[in-house]
């Protein structure tokens, strides 16, 4: 997608072939760095302090981090130092481990002075392929849009919630919940979007907001405890999220905040859609409980970021020296929940049954 | 209650008789400052710009804004302009009306020579009252969560969320949804208490934290999200809240996003309490949907207010120019998920027949 009027990804090889450049998404909104990262560390760095986020482009920066490490240093050992590294920066994005498994299943196989290349190549296919997924995500789902806009009698304004940020800086281009809302709205349908801020990172009011703006989709930003309001009172047509990881039966763990959501369209008949790439779908699972859920560092909470009158930025705290704080970082939208789920093959309802229709190869025994 | 040693109400009249004296909650956890109100103009700036928040202390400030506009000029004119100027402070809470029509009931039928005295006696009343309700709702309060306990084989830890701040801060003296909290620990009840931060002005980790800290109630301050997905893993043993307004059958119109938690709590069957002294039961309304929602300043949601690592106060802005904000205050949670009501005179279910039941001299015609 474009930033100030150039076309950017949100992971790409450098010019000089040694490196993945990607978007450090820990300065945005208020600043657009990009940065190298020129060795797995960097990689696994990158995803730890998240840099990046979101499970398609860490399963792309964790790709590129295998070609980064094979680069330095091709042997098995290497491989297996490298996988390890990676795999243990986020628990919860299945993503990571299916792109790493791909990368293995790849490199392993050759013998050391040919992987670098391999390396290389396949993580470029990697990325070729999350975006035409993505893109068609957005297809599918602007006919679920479409459809709604035309059953509500073609509306001036079509109300869409979202939480957290699963647009194109979480994918590799064009985003998962966003793709559909971009697609929508260069088809002329009036799109609003109420923007989750989606504490405590403020992926919502740092990163959604600042795409949105950028491709110019109305939207309007909100704290987490407003959307069950809005769906009681008419305001909102429907709710597309992300997920991070989506078992067999259609559970969906996204980021901590979606479950609330959910429940509350479901009180007030609002359609709740999740929006989802193949991979992220947990194939050995079948219950949402099972799903690890991330505890991250209370740091998160406790402050804030973001940029002074003087154009500074920097963290505040909030909380009195003394309080505690938590930090679940995602929770379970129980299938049951969930209106339907839109993924590259189409649109089906979240359950096996459902996904089994979508995807039958992953179902005969 | 007591800030380092000392016990305090949240207002009180001042030492020279003049003026009444306030907790500046804009600047707590990070400073404890109070303030002299020496006109109605001073009472309705404090409320008006929350210096002093909660139903229950907004009642108080504005009776003791008539003392202060009937010490200036006590004739009618006078204090209609006083009524006039306090009653449009705050739309939503019902105990503002409530406090003033007290006061007028008392003030407007003597000579103007009396009614300064009548009005300070008449406002120290009102806050008497206020305290001796709130300590009966922390009485019967107690008594749900000894239940509770008792019901769960007195375990070692006692989890309750609590949304917003409902503490002695928000009333003139214990607090409603944290009375029976500050008892039960007071018993001997091992508590420990989810501080929801409550977004956009952060109540529960400013104000809520603060006053746990001060008086020793374990606690732990989380974002406005994790609250369903602590009560999916059976994290929370029960909920209290408090409320701005309750309809005459149950329906609790209360700080954004009380609602969110109660859907929740209904489906993982967590009881959800919510406290209330009676002023803030508005006899002349059926239903939570014809509760005005105030919708404040989108400053409060783009900007965060918090202490630099240097000690200094100030706010960051976290959304990206050019990207508007909405801010509504208060949502509605319909009876059906409400478990009880706690009331200075008892517990009630959540109902006309169960408000009828503990105020039946409101319900004769």
């Amino acid at each position: 997608m474009k930033v100030d009027g150039t076309s950017y990804r949100s992971i790409w090889r450098s010019a000089d072939g040694l490196a993945a450049e990607i978007i450090d998404q820990t300065r945005l909104p208020h600043a657009f760095v990009t940065c190298r990262l020129e060795s797995v560390d960097d990689a696994a760095h990158a995803i730890k302090a998240m840099l990046v986020r979101g499970a398609p482009l860490i399963g792309a920066t964790a790709a590129y981090g295998i070609c980064l490490a094979m680069y330095d240093d091709a042997s098995d050992q290497s491989l297996r130092a490298a996988y390890n590294a990676l795999i243990v920066t986020r628990p919860t994005a299945i993503n990571l481990r299916w792109a790493l498994d791909e990368m293995v299943a790849v490199v392993s196989q050759l013998p050391p002075h040919c992987r670098t290349q391999a390396a290389w190549r396949r993580a470029a296919e990697l990325c070729d392929e999350d975006v035409a997924i993505n893109s068609a995500i957005g297809d599918h789902g602007l006919e679920v849009i479409r459809s709604i806009w035309a059953r509500k009698g073609q509306p001036d304004r079509l109300d869409i919630l979202t939480h957290c940020n699963a647009g194109w800086l979480a994918t590799v281009d064009w985003g998962t919940a966003l793709a559909p809302i971009y697609k929508a709205h260069d088809a002329g349908i009036p799109i609003h979007v109420w923007v989750d801020e989606t504490r405590p990172r403020n992926q919502g009011a740092h990163l959604t907001a600042w795409e949105l703006n950028g491709h110019g989709v109305p939207h309007t930003v909100i704290v987490d405890n407003v959307g069950g309001h809005l769906m009681q009172r008419g305001m909102v047509d429907l709710c597309i999220t992300g997920t991070d990881r989506t078992t067999k039966r259609g559970d969906v763990c996204n980021k901590i905040g979606t479950y609330l959501k959910a429940l509350a369209a479901d009180d007030n008949s609002v359609p709740f859609y999740v929006a989802l790439p193949s991979p992220t779908i947990d194939w050995n699972l079948e219950s949402g409980a099972d799903v690890p859920i991330e505890e991250r560092d209370a740091n998160e909470v406790v402050r804030v970021s973001g940029r002074t009158d003087a154009g500074e930025i920097l963290d505040v705290t909030i909380t009195p020296e003394g309080s505690a704080a938590a930090n679940y970082a995602f929770d379970v939208t129980p299938a049951r929940l969930v209106t339907g789920l839109i993924c590259e093959r189409g649109v089906c309802e979240a359950s096996t049954e459902g996904i089994a229709g979508l995807f039958p190869e992953k179902f005969e025994y």
